[in-house]
């Protein structure tokens, strides 16, 4: 049997949609008449109200809210579905809020996710933000906050990030023991901790190692696929000798990729080529991508799981914030083979 | 200077922050006399409510959710970064919620939206799913409904599409013209529109051009790249002649590539490969994979302003909603340049 929907009542009583609805929902600007005529309708009609049960009234939504930089990025949609993996399990739903890396649209995004009621929030600050502004007012609300990956550690929030100074030394190390010896790296102009942690593990590697550090193999730019090409043309053009790339993130390596071999220069044998983040493209490119993995899954999983901690504990941000680490894991494909056939 | 917080209230008056934050909200289980003394170490400290404004007391919420599949796909996401664009510019936020391609999650996400009081909900439509079940609720609740891509086109809400019998079209006649002549199509065994649209015009291709319609070269499972690579492992060991693929989708498009080269078949000269929705990743892969685009930043700007318009006119479901179908535009790269070296 076809469900009898407010559109077969409004037919029925020859009025429109709307004034059936609002009849139905005892609506101020409705006539007494006209609702009791539309309530009988839906009666003989056998119209049934919405399955939907609405939680309007009671104090908890049982939604959390999830603010991250951009779901383009494979890194932070594979959080995403290890964040709603462990909340859907237990009983929660995920709204999701994009700040496109700008920090006023994250302000956005929290007044967006507070007033649509949710129990919580969980976030990855945008790559522009200086100060913990309008997170605060999450905190002053008492309302639950959880940072992953990029966190603001001056606010009493819980977090889980990985090991970035690790994941730097871990990457500068391989490529040294793959017996390359001039590496560049590829850094970000603007002020995020994971990307100056980073750096800071390359160049505790270099030392390590007993490698010169030499300003002129780091760059700064906006990561992108273009800043990418552009250090490539930079570097060639200015004649300056390197033997190995390792950038910041996986979608600017991509870039030197394309650049390298517009410029026929062999990767890895002239060049090899090491990102960050073991984006989904990595493994489908040629050559495949040498990378950085930041175990998205769990880390997603993990700050769910304090979150519901928090959730459970009920007066949040009393003691000190739990703030878990994980471990980098080096990922050894094609790009980074080593400088000669012998290698190999 | 430093913010005044609640935790500043909270150590003044060696209370905790929650009874603080009820206090500051009026909560019922707070008396009267820590509330004044609340209010008044307030004053005194210089704390300044939130700069947030509420709208829960308001009509109007001005969010506007957006149902999805998977924002994992780039087709997907980046029809969302059209609608977030006109939405944001004219004064609505966008919450995001992705149904994994199961219609129960939509069904969660709906209400998820609902009590959020999102002033209207945009969707596309999770692949199994078979009737319009929840999405009536919206109507019901006289809330504007609009689709894109996937629609349910019984209910009485505005969608964007592009035209997949014209793509699927468009595919084919391009592998025909390249002097393929044994056309594989794979295609899904679920019931969604676009996909019988796609091989209707597959099949119709075939015909013009004079060529017969084998159904040994059509091929059905579940959209995935692991489905691609079954297909040629299929076709290879049941010696069925072919010379080009379309796939129904650009991840399936993927795996064929992947096992292609795993048996050492060439590609374009043996096999010629054309997907379908112009992912990300197509280009950047190699042999580079041809494509039909989705024209998606359009599709997602059409449906944020036919939404818009459904917005102001206020009576959502009374006349008959507008449905636009788009071109899909033809994407020639190095998977599909012809059986032979003279083609190219």
């Amino acid at each position: 049997m076809k469900k009898v929907t407010i559109l077969d009542i409004a037919k029925e009583l020859d009025i429109t949609f709307s004034t059936v609805a609002r009849a139905l929902n005892d609506h101020p600007a409705i006539s007494k008449n006209t609702k009791e005529l539309v309530k009988a309708a839906a009666e003989r009609l056998g119209y049934r109200k919405n399955k939907i049960a609405s939680s309007l009234r009671s104090g908890k939504s049982n939604i959390i809210g999830v603010l991250v930089p951009s779901l383009d990025v494979s890194f932070f949609s594979s959080v995403v579905h290890g964040i709603e993996s462990i909340m859907n399990q237990n009983g929660y739903s995920v709204l999701l809020y994009q700040s496109q890396e700008s920090y006023k649209k994250e302000d956005k995004g929290i007044e967006t996710l507070l007033n649509s009621r949710v129990d919580g929030v969980i976030a990855s600050i945008a790559i522009n933000r200086e100060d913990s502004g309008t997170y605060e007012d999450i905190i002053n609300r008492n309302i639950p906050l959880a940072f992953f990956d990029r966190s603001l550690d001056d606010l009493n929030a819980p977090s889980v990030t990985i090991d970035d100074y690790k994941g730097g030394y871990m990457a500068t190390e391989h490529l040294i023991k793959a017996g390359y010896k001039n590496i560049v790296h590829i850094t970000e102009t603007r002020n995020l901790a994971i990307f100056k942690e980073r750096m800071r593990g390359y160049k505790d590697a270099l030392k390590a190692y007993g490698l010169p550090l030499n300003e002129d193999l780091i760059l700064k730019g906006n990561l992108s696929l273009d800043f990418g090409k552009e250090c490539v043309k930079n570097l060639t053009s200015r004649k300056i000798p390197f033997d190995a790339i390792f950038t910041l993130e996986d979608f600017t390596a991509m870039g030197v990729i394309q650049q390298l071999k517009v410029q026929h220069i062999n990767i890895p044998h002239e060049v090899g080529i090491i990102g960050f983040a073991n984006e989904a493209f990595g493994s489908l490119v040629s050559p495949t991508l040498s990378t950085i993995d930041q175990q998205t899954n769990r880390m997603g999983e993990e700050i769910a799981l304090q979150f519901l901690k928090m959730l459970k504990a009920g007066d949040f941000y009393k003691s000190a914030p739990l703030r878990i680490k994980l471990d980098p894991i080096l990922i050894i494909r094609e790009s980074s083979q080593g400088p000669t056939w012998e290698n190999i």
